[in-house]
Protein backbone atom coordinates (compact mmCIF):
# COMPACT_ATOMS: atom_id res chain seq x y z
CA UNK A 1 0.00 0.00 0.00
CA UNK A 2 1.32 3.47 -0.39
CA UNK A 3 1.72 5.19 2.42
CA UNK A 4 0.32 8.94 0.97
CA UNK A 5 -2.56 7.87 -1.03
CA UNK A 6 -3.82 4.37 0.59
CA UNK A 7 -3.73 2.94 -2.57
CA UNK A 8 -2.76 -0.95 -3.45
CA UNK A 9 -2.56 -2.75 -6.37
CA UNK A 10 -3.87 -3.39 -8.66
CA UNK A 11 -4.56 0.59 -8.07
CA UNK A 12 -1.84 3.13 -8.41
CA UNK A 13 -1.17 6.90 -7.40
CA UNK A 14 1.02 8.19 -10.64
CA UNK A 15 3.03 10.91 -8.71
CA UNK A 16 4.56 7.78 -6.65
CA UNK A 17 6.47 6.01 -10.07
CA UNK A 18 9.40 7.95 -10.40
CA UNK A 19 9.95 9.68 -14.03
CA UNK A 20 12.33 8.74 -16.89
CA UNK A 21 14.09 11.96 -18.23
CA UNK A 22 16.51 10.17 -20.31
CA UNK A 23 16.56 9.10 -23.91
CA UNK A 24 17.15 6.12 -25.27
CA UNK A 25 18.55 7.79 -29.13
CA UNK A 26 21.71 7.23 -30.19
CA UNK A 27 22.90 10.76 -30.41
CA UNK A 28 23.17 14.09 -28.87
CA UNK A 29 21.72 15.71 -31.03
CA UNK A 30 18.82 13.22 -31.21
CA UNK A 31 17.82 13.36 -27.59
CA UNK A 32 18.03 17.01 -27.78
CA UNK A 33 14.59 16.83 -28.86
CA UNK A 34 13.32 15.39 -25.40
CA UNK A 35 15.18 17.31 -23.53
CA UNK A 36 12.34 18.64 -20.60
CA UNK A 37 10.04 14.84 -21.49
CA UNK A 38 9.28 13.58 -17.87
CA UNK A 39 7.74 9.91 -18.48
CA UNK A 40 6.14 8.00 -15.81
CA UNK A 41 5.74 4.04 -16.51
CA UNK A 42 2.62 3.19 -15.29
CA UNK A 43 1.81 0.46 -17.70
CA UNK A 44 5.38 -1.83 -16.54
CA UNK A 45 4.70 -0.53 -12.74
CA UNK A 46 1.18 -2.34 -13.08
CA UNK A 47 2.68 -5.09 -14.91
CA UNK A 48 1.37 -4.86 -18.15
CA UNK A 49 3.31 -6.54 -20.92
CA UNK A 50 0.57 -6.53 -24.05
CA UNK A 51 1.12 -2.52 -24.33
CA UNK A 52 2.65 0.39 -22.48
CA UNK A 53 0.77 3.13 -21.06
CA UNK A 54 3.11 6.22 -19.72
CA UNK A 55 2.37 9.68 -18.59
CA UNK A 56 4.99 12.13 -20.12
CA UNK A 57 5.06 15.58 -18.87
CA UNK A 58 6.67 18.11 -21.38
CA UNK A 59 8.51 21.28 -19.79
CA UNK A 60 7.70 24.25 -23.17
CA UNK A 61 10.36 22.97 -26.11
CA UNK A 62 9.87 19.46 -25.38
CA UNK A 63 9.08 17.11 -28.05
CA UNK A 64 7.68 13.78 -26.99
CA UNK A 65 9.93 12.17 -29.41
CA UNK A 66 11.24 12.59 -33.16
CA UNK A 67 8.55 12.15 -35.72
CA UNK A 68 8.09 8.36 -35.95
CA UNK A 69 5.42 5.96 -36.51
CA UNK A 70 5.19 2.15 -35.87
CA UNK A 71 4.95 -0.97 -37.88
CA UNK A 72 2.87 -3.08 -35.96
CA UNK A 73 2.25 -1.25 -32.58
CA UNK A 74 -0.97 1.39 -32.43
CA UNK A 75 -0.85 4.63 -30.26
CA UNK A 76 -2.84 6.40 -28.72
CA UNK A 77 -2.54 9.85 -26.94
CA UNK A 78 -4.97 11.63 -24.06
CA UNK A 79 -4.05 15.51 -23.16
CA UNK A 80 -4.51 15.83 -19.43
CA UNK A 81 -3.68 19.04 -19.14
CA UNK A 82 -2.10 22.19 -21.08
CA UNK A 83 -2.15 22.43 -24.87
CA UNK A 84 0.78 20.31 -27.15
CA UNK A 85 0.91 20.51 -30.76
CA UNK A 86 0.67 17.54 -33.01
CA UNK A 87 2.97 17.16 -36.01
CA UNK A 88 1.71 15.17 -38.43
CA UNK A 89 2.29 14.88 -42.61
CA UNK A 90 -0.91 16.85 -42.88
CA UNK A 91 0.87 19.82 -40.78
CA UNK A 92 -0.01 20.78 -37.16
CA UNK A 93 -2.86 21.43 -34.48
CA UNK A 94 -3.40 21.98 -30.95
CA UNK A 95 -4.72 19.79 -28.66
CA UNK A 96 -6.17 20.86 -25.24
CA UNK A 97 -7.09 19.28 -22.36
CA UNK A 98 -9.88 16.40 -22.85
CA UNK A 99 -9.16 15.89 -26.13
CA UNK A 100 -6.81 12.54 -28.04
CA UNK A 101 -5.09 11.16 -30.98
CA UNK A 102 -4.38 7.73 -32.18
CA UNK A 103 -1.84 6.17 -34.34
CA UNK A 104 -2.79 3.03 -36.12
CA UNK A 105 0.31 0.87 -36.69
CA UNK A 106 1.04 1.03 -40.36
CA UNK A 107 0.04 4.21 -40.88
CA UNK A 108 3.48 6.07 -42.63
CA UNK A 109 2.41 8.93 -40.86
CA UNK A 110 5.59 10.74 -38.57
CA UNK A 111 4.61 12.05 -35.47
CA UNK A 112 4.85 13.83 -32.72
CA UNK A 113 3.66 15.89 -29.78
CA UNK A 114 5.58 19.27 -28.96
CA UNK A 115 5.24 21.63 -26.13
CA UNK A 116 5.63 25.14 -28.07
CA UNK A 117 1.61 26.57 -27.66
CA UNK A 118 1.74 29.81 -25.46
CA UNK A 119 0.73 30.09 -21.82
CA UNK A 120 -3.01 30.73 -23.19
CA UNK A 121 -3.15 28.42 -25.29
CA UNK A 122 -2.66 29.85 -28.51
CA UNK A 123 0.05 28.28 -31.02
CA UNK A 124 3.11 29.65 -30.71
CA UNK A 125 3.63 30.09 -34.38
CA UNK A 126 3.52 27.81 -37.28
CA UNK A 127 6.31 26.14 -38.50
CA UNK A 128 8.09 26.36 -41.48
CA UNK A 129 7.16 23.89 -44.47
CA UNK A 130 10.40 22.47 -44.36
CA UNK A 131 10.38 21.57 -40.76
CA UNK A 132 6.90 20.51 -41.37
CA UNK A 133 7.73 18.05 -43.84
CA UNK A 134 10.29 16.52 -41.54
CA UNK A 135 10.09 13.18 -41.71
CA UNK A 136 10.97 9.69 -40.33
CA UNK A 137 14.55 9.33 -40.61
CA UNK A 138 15.13 11.30 -36.96
CA UNK A 139 18.71 12.43 -37.88
CA UNK A 140 17.36 15.92 -38.17
CA UNK A 141 15.70 17.01 -34.30
CA UNK A 142 13.44 19.64 -34.29
CA UNK A 143 15.41 22.26 -32.82
CA UNK A 144 16.04 24.18 -30.45
CA UNK A 145 12.89 26.40 -29.72
CA UNK A 146 12.32 29.86 -30.31
CA UNK A 147 13.15 32.47 -27.08
CA UNK A 148 9.42 32.69 -26.78
CA UNK A 149 8.81 29.17 -25.95
CA UNK A 150 11.59 28.99 -23.68
CA UNK A 151 10.23 32.46 -21.53
CA UNK A 152 6.97 30.88 -20.75
CA UNK A 153 6.12 29.84 -17.57
CA UNK A 154 7.22 26.54 -16.65
CA UNK A 155 4.30 24.93 -17.35
CA UNK A 156 4.17 20.95 -18.46
CA UNK A 157 2.06 19.11 -20.33
CA UNK A 158 0.47 15.84 -19.51
CA UNK A 159 -0.65 13.05 -21.23
CA UNK A 160 -1.44 9.24 -20.90
CA UNK A 161 0.42 7.37 -23.76
CA UNK A 162 -0.59 4.05 -24.69
CA UNK A 163 1.34 2.30 -27.06
CA UNK B 1 -12.26 18.11 -39.65
CA UNK B 2 -14.84 18.77 -36.49
CA UNK B 3 -16.75 21.33 -37.17
CA UNK B 4 -16.73 22.63 -33.71
CA UNK B 5 -13.46 22.16 -32.19
CA UNK B 6 -11.34 22.45 -35.70
CA UNK B 7 -9.43 18.92 -34.60
CA UNK B 8 -8.56 16.05 -38.05
CA UNK B 9 -7.75 13.24 -37.82
CA UNK B 10 -5.47 11.32 -35.91
CA UNK B 11 -6.66 13.81 -33.37
CA UNK B 12 -10.34 13.41 -31.64
CA UNK B 13 -12.34 15.15 -29.51
CA UNK B 14 -14.44 12.54 -27.65
CA UNK B 15 -17.39 14.65 -27.54
CA UNK B 16 -17.85 13.70 -30.92
CA UNK B 17 -18.11 10.38 -30.63
CA UNK B 18 -21.87 8.85 -30.07
CA UNK B 19 -21.77 6.89 -26.53
CA UNK B 20 -23.10 3.86 -26.19
CA UNK B 21 -25.35 3.06 -23.67
CA UNK B 22 -26.21 -0.63 -24.39
CA UNK B 23 -24.75 -4.04 -22.83
CA UNK B 24 -23.77 -7.04 -24.84
CA UNK B 25 -24.76 -9.21 -21.62
CA UNK B 26 -27.07 -12.25 -22.31
CA UNK B 27 -29.99 -11.66 -19.64
CA UNK B 28 -31.71 -8.60 -18.20
CA UNK B 29 -30.44 -8.98 -14.39
CA UNK B 30 -26.79 -9.19 -15.96
CA UNK B 31 -27.83 -6.30 -18.36
CA UNK B 32 -28.67 -4.13 -15.65
CA UNK B 33 -25.82 -3.92 -13.70
CA UNK B 34 -24.52 -1.98 -16.72
CA UNK B 35 -27.62 0.61 -16.65
CA UNK B 36 -26.26 4.66 -16.54
CA UNK B 37 -23.04 3.36 -18.10
CA UNK B 38 -21.76 5.02 -21.41
CA UNK B 39 -19.04 3.93 -23.20
CA UNK B 40 -17.43 6.46 -26.06
CA UNK B 41 -14.99 4.03 -28.66
CA UNK B 42 -12.54 6.29 -29.10
CA UNK B 43 -10.09 3.50 -30.22
CA UNK B 44 -12.54 2.26 -32.66
CA UNK B 45 -13.19 5.55 -33.85
CA UNK B 46 -9.01 6.40 -34.63
CA UNK B 47 -8.58 2.94 -36.33
CA UNK B 48 -6.87 1.30 -33.73
CA UNK B 49 -6.97 -2.41 -33.69
CA UNK B 50 -4.71 -3.73 -31.05
CA UNK B 51 -6.21 -2.24 -27.95
CA UNK B 52 -9.53 -0.60 -27.34
CA UNK B 53 -9.58 2.55 -25.94
CA UNK B 54 -13.43 3.55 -24.54
CA UNK B 55 -14.33 6.75 -22.55
CA UNK B 56 -16.55 5.94 -19.73
CA UNK B 57 -18.80 7.65 -17.62
CA UNK B 58 -21.08 5.54 -15.22
CA UNK B 59 -24.03 7.89 -13.45
CA UNK B 60 -24.64 6.64 -9.83
CA UNK B 61 -25.29 2.93 -8.90
CA UNK B 62 -23.48 1.86 -12.69
CA UNK B 63 -20.75 -0.66 -12.55
CA UNK B 64 -18.54 -0.62 -15.46
CA UNK B 65 -19.44 -4.42 -15.80
CA UNK B 66 -19.59 -7.77 -13.65
CA UNK B 67 -17.12 -8.68 -12.75
CA UNK B 68 -14.38 -10.36 -14.69
CA UNK B 69 -11.02 -10.71 -15.52
CA UNK B 70 -9.35 -11.41 -18.84
CA UNK B 71 -6.85 -14.43 -19.89
CA UNK B 72 -4.81 -12.32 -22.34
CA UNK B 73 -6.10 -8.61 -22.96
CA UNK B 74 -4.34 -6.60 -19.81
CA UNK B 75 -6.03 -3.61 -19.12
CA UNK B 76 -5.65 -0.30 -17.63
CA UNK B 77 -8.40 2.34 -16.30
CA UNK B 78 -7.60 5.85 -15.64
CA UNK B 79 -10.07 7.72 -13.49
CA UNK B 80 -10.62 11.53 -15.03
CA UNK B 81 -13.49 12.92 -13.23
CA UNK B 82 -15.48 11.89 -9.39
CA UNK B 83 -14.42 8.78 -7.80
CA UNK B 84 -15.06 4.94 -8.12
CA UNK B 85 -15.08 2.28 -6.05
CA UNK B 86 -12.64 -0.92 -7.70
CA UNK B 87 -13.77 -4.12 -5.95
CA UNK B 88 -11.15 -7.09 -6.47
CA UNK B 89 -10.43 -10.09 -4.46
CA UNK B 90 -8.83 -7.95 -1.92
CA UNK B 91 -11.72 -5.87 -1.28
CA UNK B 92 -12.65 -2.07 -2.01
CA UNK B 93 -10.65 0.80 -2.80
CA UNK B 94 -11.66 3.75 -3.85
CA UNK B 95 -10.20 6.27 -7.14
CA UNK B 96 -10.20 9.48 -7.26
CA UNK B 97 -8.95 11.72 -10.56
CA UNK B 98 -5.95 11.03 -11.37
CA UNK B 99 -5.59 7.65 -10.15
CA UNK B 100 -5.18 4.42 -12.11
CA UNK B 101 -5.40 1.42 -12.06
CA UNK B 102 -3.93 -1.66 -14.28
CA UNK B 103 -5.19 -5.47 -14.15
CA UNK B 104 -2.47 -8.44 -16.33
CA UNK B 105 -4.14 -10.90 -18.63
CA UNK B 106 -3.76 -14.52 -16.86
CA UNK B 107 -4.34 -12.81 -13.37
CA UNK B 108 -7.32 -14.71 -11.84
CA UNK B 109 -8.63 -12.09 -9.87
CA UNK B 110 -12.38 -10.23 -10.56
CA UNK B 111 -12.73 -6.58 -10.92
CA UNK B 112 -14.97 -4.11 -11.59
CA UNK B 113 -15.83 -0.14 -10.87
CA UNK B 114 -18.86 1.17 -9.47
CA UNK B 115 -20.37 4.35 -9.02
CA UNK B 116 -21.13 4.11 -5.53
CA UNK B 117 -18.93 7.05 -4.20
CA UNK B 118 -20.67 10.06 -2.04
CA UNK B 119 -20.83 13.24 -4.20
CA UNK B 120 -17.69 14.56 -1.26
CA UNK B 121 -15.65 11.39 -2.42
CA UNK B 122 -16.57 9.23 0.90
CA UNK B 123 -17.38 5.57 0.29
CA UNK B 124 -21.63 5.00 0.59
CA UNK B 125 -20.41 2.06 2.80
CA UNK B 126 -18.75 -1.43 2.86
CA UNK B 127 -20.09 -4.42 1.09
CA UNK B 128 -20.91 -7.24 2.76
CA UNK B 129 -18.36 -10.29 2.54
CA UNK B 130 -20.37 -12.46 0.19
CA UNK B 131 -21.42 -9.30 -2.20
CA UNK B 132 -17.29 -8.89 -1.92
CA UNK B 133 -16.47 -12.18 -2.75
CA UNK B 134 -18.78 -12.36 -5.86
CA UNK B 135 -16.61 -13.51 -8.08
CA UNK B 136 -16.12 -13.95 -12.20
CA UNK B 137 -19.31 -16.34 -12.91
CA UNK B 138 -21.16 -13.43 -14.00
CA UNK B 139 -24.54 -14.83 -12.98
CA UNK B 140 -25.23 -12.54 -10.50
CA UNK B 141 -25.24 -8.75 -10.65
CA UNK B 142 -24.02 -6.53 -7.48
CA UNK B 143 -27.93 -5.91 -6.84
CA UNK B 144 -29.66 -2.94 -6.94
CA UNK B 145 -27.85 0.38 -5.46
CA UNK B 146 -29.08 1.52 -1.74
CA UNK B 147 -31.15 4.51 -2.50
CA UNK B 148 -28.78 6.43 -0.98
CA UNK B 149 -26.63 5.84 -3.53
CA UNK B 150 -29.32 6.96 -6.39
CA UNK B 151 -30.21 10.05 -4.01
CA UNK B 152 -26.85 11.43 -4.63
CA UNK B 153 -26.76 14.05 -7.75
CA UNK B 154 -26.34 12.68 -11.28
CA UNK B 155 -22.68 13.06 -10.73
CA UNK B 156 -21.27 10.75 -14.08
CA UNK B 157 -17.83 9.68 -13.20
CA UNK B 158 -15.25 9.55 -16.47
CA UNK B 159 -12.59 6.96 -16.87
CA UNK B 160 -10.40 6.15 -19.87
CA UNK B 161 -10.51 2.56 -19.99
CA UNK B 162 -7.93 0.61 -22.13
CA UNK B 163 -7.92 -2.93 -23.01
Amino acid sequence: MDAKTGLRRPALDPATVPPRTTSGYPTEAMRAVTNGRAKRPLGDTLGLTTFGVNLTRLEPGAASSLRHWHLRQDEFVWVLEGHVTLVTDEGEQVLGPGTCAGFPGGTPNGHHLVNDVGARGVPRGRRSPARRRRGLSGSRPPGAPDAGGLALPAQGRHAVRVT
